[in-house]
């Protein structure tokens, strides 16, 4: 059921990027409705509910596949969602060491600053914990 | 040391790609021997030497990376590497599939296809098993 | 509900790429059906059934982002697309050669090729037409 | 001649810009006159005036264009082109949500914030009109 | 004068690739001729014709451009150009090896597959000699 | 030796980048040092320290690979490095300018907005100098 997978794509973004998603998402959705039911059901409530790999993994994955395409933003809200899915500070600058011979220093550097940006902070913000 | 770093990346890039991967490092290194040898050195001897993650899982981070900048020969190369460090084919085709809605589909199919390619020919390619 | 976008979403495709389309995406359903199905529900019977832009305006804007991506195969199904959709030749090309001050001569001509591929062969393919 | 193509470029930039634009188009003149000449004569007095699509059509292909290499900047000025070529809201949001599947989420996503932000100051900014 | 610069690109286009690039720029006019003709007139007759560097290291320049980008077939048509302008085997492999830590392995390792496809196979090319 | 590698490598970044680029550098050893470390083994103290083209032209380079790639804050730092290697402004912008038929024009003008950035406000900035 569509009905279904929107709802368990709303409690995954809920579980991975807290209070501090829920506003981003809002955003897009006054923006435009359609794309934003499609980021619940395409995006959380069918892919990121699949079986076969663990939350915590998937969200390394899509931190090497964003700082692949220097999206630092992308590395950053991923970030969150990995230290929410409980990842170690490690795992996450790890993940992005091990991108750099293969997408080059800069976007490695411009995702290592911005997952640090978000580890370093992460104490001081209530609204980015799940 | 810096020898020992060389042997270390040698051992574990056979370790991923077996005889077939020899065969394009040679090729390389007679273009540029240095190049090859930073491959080595820095590539495999320091980044993969790293500890912090497990081989099998640096591959899936290698995957995404590289189907991120649809460069689907990586994929197909590091399919090879996934497998050799234990991956399971659905391990190395979730791993493309949670990539889509972060890459786009066509970066995605080319990805599944070039992944697909050497697993469905896996048993039949000895040279690619380590 | 889900199963009627699916099914929009069969009859969109099948419009647009005829039989040569769908043993493409039979492909694609072999390595992973649930990608498969993401591709009718989400991408054919959501986004391309929405209303607000006619589906040959939407094949040329689709020909735009993947010609900025120097994605050829994609600009060739997609002018395969197009043409089904009623798109004159001059359109296609006209798209495409608007794109090159903005992603450069290199991918432009890559898609233009893709393009005139396809348009110059088209009379000889019965199964490119819807 | 060349002269004409100047003076048509020119004319095109201004009814796509307004004031706006001039003022970025001085800069780029300052810093090297040669390269601010080419983007007056070839692109807008020569790729922009071709006969076949219309303005308004040209602007939406080069919002696909921009959005799918993650230019969020250049989307935002040809949301200003779009809207004074007589570009409804719809038409605008439309294409970016049609690229989604081609170009991913992150940069729909900064596509469709960048337009948003151009549309929803569009009444309280004259020098964005033509 | 326009049709001064037209003359002008041509020539510097031929003095860079021979009589394979004009095969190729054939093909391009029979697509489209208006945008053949930006090529002759944009790109060679304004970009390349103009003072400040020369065409050697224009060649590289462009090299490097292309690399970074993944595009190895207009790095072995600017590996041509740049044979044509007196770049030496070293100077062409090194621009690309310099580009490594910048634009990763993979995209590095297509580049100079491609140059040395061309390098290697020089002497039984004069079609590729100026 | 690796040792010396390093210490070659850091002395080739002061002489490029000035007290400014230590800041960085620095920035990015509390992240990672190992990464930090490889900054300067491999990309610095390997790469950078071949023979075969002078540091001047290997900074025009890397800002065309990184103009390339729309990075307009690396084509920033290596437009210091350029400037500290003795090129002059008009090499700089030269090679910015050459690329745009290869990129596009809007990563053209990011670069040539950023270089200039630096070349404008480069007697103010002693800490950029080397």
């Amino acid at each position: 059921m569509s009905d279904d997978r929107r709802q368990r794509g709303q409690e995954i973004r809920r579980s991975a990027f807290g209070e501090n998603g829920e506003e981003r998402w809002r955003a897009l959705n006054e923006i435009d409705s359609g794309h934003a039911e499609s980021i619940l059901e395409y995006c959380f409530g069918t892919i990121w509910a699949r079986p076969g790999l663990d939350l915590k993994l998937r969200e390394l994955i899509v931190i090497a596949a964003t700082a692949a395409q220097d999206l630092p933003g992308e590395v950053a809200i991923h970030t969150r969602g990995a230290l929410n899915r409980g990842a170690s500070r490690e795992e996450i600058i790890e993940t992005i060491v091990q991108c750099a011979p293969y997408i080059g220093f800069p976007k490695t550097n411009h995702a290592l600053e911005a997952a640090n940006g978000v580890i370093s902070q992460w104490d001081d913000h209530p609204d980015w914990h799940a």
